[in-house]
């Protein structure tokens, strides 16, 4: 069967390159790179070559870069430990963030008695800075924890925007750089974030790894206790083929960035024009149509179907092999709406089904033409 | 240079046949197993599939399985969720555990001012029975911490009799399982424990995964919070390619546990018989050197050196590709005297070196001749 995978949001597909590396990992350092002797050691040597050349990307040091089972783990580490040792009393975010960074912050609220509170947003999901200003400067003690790149719509933070106004108030700044990290680059010296969380597998690296970096002098303490790995900062030993695969991913992502960025940027645009012909009523959540406000690697459309035909959709797509997702990857599994689109459309749009598409550079222009036609024939049927 | 690979409580090589599924899946199952399409759909049945082989082993069902990042974040998910979430206000543990059990109970007590008591151990470092009986009868809502088999001496926990003190004194019991699982048979429908941490890269699977058997109903909440995987206790996008892996080499290590007990074992006893030929003031460090008492993976050696050649000891060894560890590997990066070792032994021992080698069914009695040479020539030099 044809298979068109348009789902690249929630998982991509593994270079080839980073498969080979990982293998050759696999079956050649297995060593314990905590282990003083040789095997340890050529374990230890490629941990911290990986960890100076993903540093590199970002213009930090390599001791800043924290090695995590993925980004939901950065992710908690920065919020836990904010809370925890950093003296935070407030996390200041907004409604339409990753799980990750949501249902983490309730259950500090839950712990600790924290503040939660939600930044305004405009129709399109964009983050209403005015408003985060006035949040920051009524605050006491804050974190602001907002996203680069909206998950299922695609919305671009302004980083440096908000940096800086965390940097005024003398609020922490941690970002959930999931979206974003090998799709943009980010020079962290020049935007002052404290904490950022990756994931490899976003970037066409392994799954089950990912970084947190951890701003110089931060206090930051583990999630995980044990022993000394991480300088400290994070206890378990550490998962090397992993590890080498993200090194391996985000090094193709960024040595190749403006190429894949125009390929891909130019697959987006197709596709919107291709389904504006053949569905003119369909609309685009979020600030997903315009690339200056959102990422180049997804769509979130509204289809105003027939209600008869809603059900179906879902079902109809996957029978034609076509892979995308109904809100994010995380809630897929449920029935529930999606959090953000819940947030940012208004009754008449919730009525019908919204469909996140999104892309990689192993995207065809001939798997849009066969997703469009497929559009088409659900939309006309 | 001849390479002689005696730190398997370190962590182990990985078996040929766990690279290839581990490749094949990083290839070809690259979907999100939270996600509804048939790739998606794909590694959910790859995911569910593992679990149920996993349970299988240790007589549980699959939905007690809850796969992490490894050990040390299992034994962190366990004893941080019993004191947040299931009332434990005491946690009864004994001074030779692992860090990652040690240092997390310390970092509770830190938030929460719980409790921490150390049960005795006898000069070899057994568990006083007698001693943890009354530290329960004292106690009011215990959590016990024992590991199975000692990751430094080796020694092995009467599991079922400590499970059994804590049922009849409604007590929790977490254990953690890293240097047994893999090793040795768990029945635990008929060892009560209420959760086992294990991890796979002590049995020759992947770094960087492992599980938490979760006991029915416990009322576990979890360590990372975020999207709903591991129904709901432990979010974060699954490692599939490592949790298929760990699978692979779970099944390798019991489907041939019997024969390679046996074999190991008489690599074990040789290593003893051969050394304390050569050198026979050697000494064993806990129950090590009486296979009743102790695992057939591992011996720890205290080697009665002129104090002239003592800080030259690692440096010789591993000079001569000999591969071992002083210590746990968790330690061996750093000068401190081992905390087991500091433990159990008396002032006299204390001065001199002492040595973990531990062993595969990769190692070969030919190793053990070469290894029981060079420590010849180093101690007769």
């Amino acid at each position: 069967m044809k298979q068109v995978y348009l789902d690249n949001a929630a998982t991509t597909a593994l270079r080839p390159e980073v498969i080979n590396r990982m293998t050759e990992v696999l079956a050649n350092t297995y060593g314990n790179a905590s282990s003083t002797h040789s095997f340890g050691r050529s374990a230890k040597a490629l941990l911290e070559q990986c960890r100076k050349n993903i540093a590199i990307y970002f213009n930090v040091s390599a001791s800043e870069i924290v090695f995590t089972s993925g980004g939901t783990e950065a992710d908690n580490l920065a919020l836990r430990s904010a809370v925890r040792d950093l003296g935070v009393t407030e996390i200041i975010t907004s409604k339409i963030e990753h799980h990750a960074v949501l249902h983490t912050a309730e259950q500090l609220q839950d712990e600790y008695n924290i503040k939660i509170s939600y930044v305004n947003l405009d129709g399109c999901g964009m983050i209403d800075y005015t408003h985060l200003e006035d949040l920051l400067k009524a605050s006491d003690k804050a974190m602001v924890s907002l996203m680069h790149v909206n998950n299922e719509i695609g919305n671009v933070l302004d980083i440096q925007h908000v940096a800086k106004l965390c940097k005024e108030n003398n609020a922490l700044f941690h970002s959930d750089g999931v979206q974003s990290v090998g799709h943009f680059k980010l020079d962290l010296q020049t935007i002052p974030v404290d904490f950022l969380a990756a994931s490899a597998h976003k970037f066409h690296g392994p799954k089950g790894v990912g970084f947190c970096f951890v701003r110089k002098e931060s206090g930051l303490r583990p999630l995980i206790f044990g022993g000394e790995q991480e300088r400290g900062h994070r206890a378990g030993t550490e998962s090397i083929h992993n590890i080498v695969g993200m090194d391996e991913a985000l090094k193709i992502a960024y040595d190749n960035l403006d190429a894949e960025k125009e390929q891909i940027t130019s697959i987006k645009t197709y596709f919107i024009n291709q389904l504006k012909k053949v569905i003119p009523s369909v609309s685009f959540n979020g600030g997903c149509e315009d690339t200056t406000k959102s990422t180049y690697t997804l769509v979130n459309v509204c289809l105003p179907l027939e209600p008869s035909k809603t059900p179906m959709l879902q079902f109809q797509l996957d029978l034609k092999g076509i892979a995308c997702s109904k809100g994010s990857a995380c809630q897929s599994g449920s029935s529930q709406q999606s959090h953000v689109l819940a947030e940012i459309l208004d009754e008449e749009k919730l009525k019908y089904p919204s469909v996140r598409f999104s892309f990689s550079v192993f995207t065809t222009t001939e798997e849009i033409d066969y997703t469009i036609n497929v559009l088409k024939d659900i939309f006309n049927a």
